[in-house]
């Protein structure tokens, strides 16, 4: 199974943004705890940052083609207006789960509304970088729950 | 370990209510799997469900008394309106996670908003039963590093 | 066939409360007023009034087995917030009419919107006690429409 | 004692319109069900359709010139908008009762609000057909209410 | 000068129509004191009353070929929502004065707003029947001025 | 194939009315030139309009029976607030465009908002005159399409 | 009898503050031809203008014991947003009625709403200076209707 | 004289509970410190604290039959939703006053707005445990003054 | 000790303004009863009323110089509006209370929200002249909490 | 006379993207439909799809110096958020036209809303592909009117 | 060229007021660092401040009069609520520059609107009391540019 | 010392962009002149401008790297959603000051709202390019008093 875990705008900033919030690890080591994570459950991860919404909309219109079988999404700040993401969401047939590092609704007003989420099959929040790891386990049973 | 897990209204109808939303299977089902997920996490784990508000409250209170170290919640419809179990969790110093078994932000609108997430550490929701042991593990590893 | 009567907070104060908007008879003579209109009918009914929400709740889970038909329910102030009662009704099986006894419409703002009128079959307001004789009425016709 | 049923726009195309919401008879057969209910009720019933809201008015207008002791009205669409409907239940010393066959508090949102009902003396909605026979029930007990 | 004076939905009821709000004199005599006033100005008047929109829109679009030089309405309900009559007063070129009986600045939040005195000349509201001769003079006042 | 075309209030006043907006053609060019356009496309055409909602609604229900086989229409103001020409369009079969001579997402906030629109097939405005031709043009695609 | 004309805030500017909305003649102009109405009517008039909403509240305050029998009052911008005006007219026995110049109602979204109309007995609005002569014999008007 | 003092949910965590906000003394000594301002006035107590909405209305309802001249509440959180509360208080005769122990205004948006305030005789928020002794006097003053 | 008692706009009128609402009593008699309570609790009052939004600013802020402990302010209606009011509370370091005669949250929309209310420390609403003796007393007790 | 079709993110999934609401066909299929329409109206097409928001605005600030005399848009998603595509139509002399497949006003509360129509010429919207094909009619005449 | 600097209410407790948002500088201070700025640049300056909108209004009409070729003013808590002061600068011919010595927008909800903007020729904001030295240069900017 | 300013998109397009209010210099006009100001402040300037979100996003993150101390930001259209660069903003440590040409309160309501100005040190609008300069003298400013 190959799943991709794209990382939205400003989350290549980890480690010196708002260390309050984001905590002090760097995106490096981010996607080094994805990966040692997706090997101990046997799952091949691809991991993407970028700061362009569409590149991040190029990488979703491809995953289904290039065998993935899920994709991770933390949009960072996307998930509060660009519509174009929950659209490029909706035009695959492959899950997404929503990941933040933070509580999003917890923090201002605005990061309480997801125009992401609606489409995504669900979304986990607050549990710091551990949270990309429970949404590998549950994509890993959703995608086993639908091919049963 | 000792983790409370507390199931708000409504929820005793599982398995009768909403199959297509909630799934068919029953409260009963559901304390087992959690009780299993904890067994193999050597977490102890106490099940209560209650559609009163005020038995909720008083559960709450007393979770740090009776040395549960954190509490799994899936408050139900109390989630939108019940100010009271904020105020509850505020008044605790032990972490909250908040569970949904369905997608709440897919929802009616009025689902969308939590009065109790702000206070709680995070929120997990869409992953169906299976968002009760994402909820244990990352309880297991935020009272693990809280304790680092 | 047996229908069930819930009546919510405060109506236990009927005769004595706003007597100009509720009218000066108890809930006593509103039961019996209730049992008479199902004796004519040939309708056997129970009523059940609580302050309490989570009383409430056990009921509506409780009628279908308990054999009742349908349930006719003023959830008095709950109306307007109790997204609680809402998710019960859309937990069961049988209909549920909504009945009010003043004219919902008529009064402070935050009384026109009904939480639990979308899931009803229907609400009948601004009829007193009479609102509960025709709700008895529409429930019968609505539950042999069904089975016809 | 005589009563006016008034039925607003759209309503001419019972039957044809929207079926699975407003049943598949047509308006004469509602007009021939209330009579009937009327005539059992010893009742005398005119009733009246228009699809434009001034020849509404005038009908309100002239009611109790013509003997009518009471008005039973569908407003439809006017129901959300047209406060000319509201303005002329105010202006007249009869009694109006709001009747919807659909349950309008479970469609669109904007359904949810009648400019009218504060003015009626009640609102029944979601009981088909037989929402005009409870209406009728409903003015003659108000109507003898009031004399007594 | 030619002068048309229209009343909109309900005003046909002036003296039954809630007469703490509106007076307990008719239409006729209303039309009669404008009549009066219109004599002391040397203006010529016609008055014009209808409960349907469209019949007040024809009486706007052909006022100007008919000679008028100005009109003064109380558009009743439909100065609220009728933007049909705001895009009439909009088409034509003689000016548009809007008068109210009662003060509707002190009534229910909805009659606060309105959607033709935005495209009137002016607006004049709460003196009772007395502001139509105020209307009077001031639209005499108006062509005077814009003759000028 | 028949087509109905149908303006709504104002659309009379074309060429008087602001022709910085509409333009300085009259209705019967409007119509002339959408006669032209149908000949071209060898459709007959029959063209109504009327500053009554009541009429309009009655053209529309009786459309079908006259075998048109789709509406074009410009509701004038009423886009913005008649929920009953709303509701006729659910209430039938045939399909309906709507056409606005301005671009009205370009003017008043009000104007930006149809009730119509989200029950007929598509919206065309801002091209003046010659957004009827585009919808005779889209109507006949659209049939044809149906027809398939 | 006695009238108080009261001028709030930026009304000393009138000839030079936007003369497009406001005109080109003076406050000083203005007061003449309240004085020259005044004279016509057999009306004593003060004329008082004011930048202090305080000074404004004490001329109010003290009108009925100088013997004034009316207050007419152009609040000027006090008008969208001083509660403490509206408190002040609501705290004396003396009518109150306001004048706009301009037609408030044509202008920004904020000037539509008065917080000082609904505790006035009407207000006029739109008929540049005139509005004052327009009050003053409403006031006559009222005052006389008051006393038969 | 006897007056009821109720406290709702939560306030059984005093001492405990956010002592930042709510102070480090518990509902033990809040309840001592009344019945001490009780006894200097005169005045017996009744203290009664619950989680449970239920058992405070009917507490509520149940006042005036067991001799309390007034009631004294600190809704806590259900001050911000229960319309339940509202309407009991709405349904006794005997005078209600409402206290907070923090500045409620001076907090999250959601708590500047009560449900109850506009049934009760008046609030007192922002003086700790010295605000239930402030509104003991107040009571007392109030019932003096009724009686006189 | 030393207390400043400010009075805002139309609080001069007391006695003669709506006296339904605020009693018929006269600012002197207030001014009075509250010296008379100071007397009482050995504090020295200054009482001070302005209906310039301006001279209260100024009291505000040389309170401290002048060796006041504290203010009790009714702002009236300054309440709802004057953010001036609200930035000198918060440019002073002695503490203020917030007194209305009237319960404010049982009247007008608007005159639930103030923006004082958030930078004082408290608020008493509803009780009439008394609630200025709460308040002395409220200062008195937090005065010498904060010395302690 | 060359026009310049964009279409904005997402689009390239055409075919693939929820068939229901925006058919089966793909985007080359419909640029194949574009140019077949151009080459019938005698006008040179270039198409250009992007992802990148950045990329349609540059595409847009060149069109004119391209020899474009006009530009066809579809902004997909970035209708209703792209503040910067809004800026970029207004920055060009040439006409913009925005075309939709769907009929926008009829899904999502939030895709009523269209940032850019504007300051377009008009809006197309729910015809399908064939939509572009009408865009391209009007803007041959939109210019050929321009250039008269 | 003579330039007037007013400064609004409570800027005369500057040093005192809020140091961690407004420093700890005096008004006398600001005033003085102001004129040093103004005798750089060759321009006369006044200072003016008051806690009187009235004041403000006074001053600002009678710049130009006075041979001020432009205003820089800091309207403090006015800013978000006086219309006065906005239609004041409307009433002049010289420009005004609005200067906020915190960033307002940073600050709450309610500071981030301002009346006085829209009619002023910008606004600076954040920058301490450099922000009204900035202000100054600006004003010789515009104003040689406007003379040029 | 080495400052970057930083221009979003469509300004590019200066001197052709509306020039009623943007001006008709273009972008190499207006860098020029900043380098120009930043050679008399002894201050190194970087430019750069791009339409695309994420290559701003980009050059925020490196300036702190690249040895620029503060950064003058003109963020265009993005102002107004862009919270991706919000979040850039601040996920850095140093100073950002945010510019506009126009003055953005003076125009649609959407522009008076931006989401950069909070995370920012302050904002300058409404001083065409000249506000450029402005900012890099406050930046100076603020730098060394930081250093200070």
């Amino acid at each position: 199974m190959k799943i991709l875990v794209l990382n939205g705008p400003n989350l290549n900033m980890l480690g010196k943004r708002e260390p309050g919030i984001y905590g002090s690890n760097t995106l490096l080591e981010l996607e080094k705890s994805i990966q040692d994570a997706g090997g101990k459950l046997g799952v091949e991860i691809r991991c993407f940052q970028s700061n362009y919404e569409g590149a991040l909309l190029d990488e979703i219109h491809q995953a289904a083609d290039k065998g993935f079988a899920g994709i991770i999404m933390n949009p960072g700040a996307f998930t509060h207006y660009s519509i174009a993401l929950r659209d490029a969401i909706s035009s695959i047939d492959i899950p997404v789960i929503e990941v933040h590092i933070s509580n999003v609704h917890a923090r201002e007003e605005f990061r309480k509304h997801s125009v992401t989420a609606p489409v995504s099959i669900g979304q986990i929040a607050g549990f710091g970088f551990y949270g990309y790891e429970m949404a590998l386990n549950a994509m890993k049973e959703y995608v086993k729950g639908r091919e049963a």
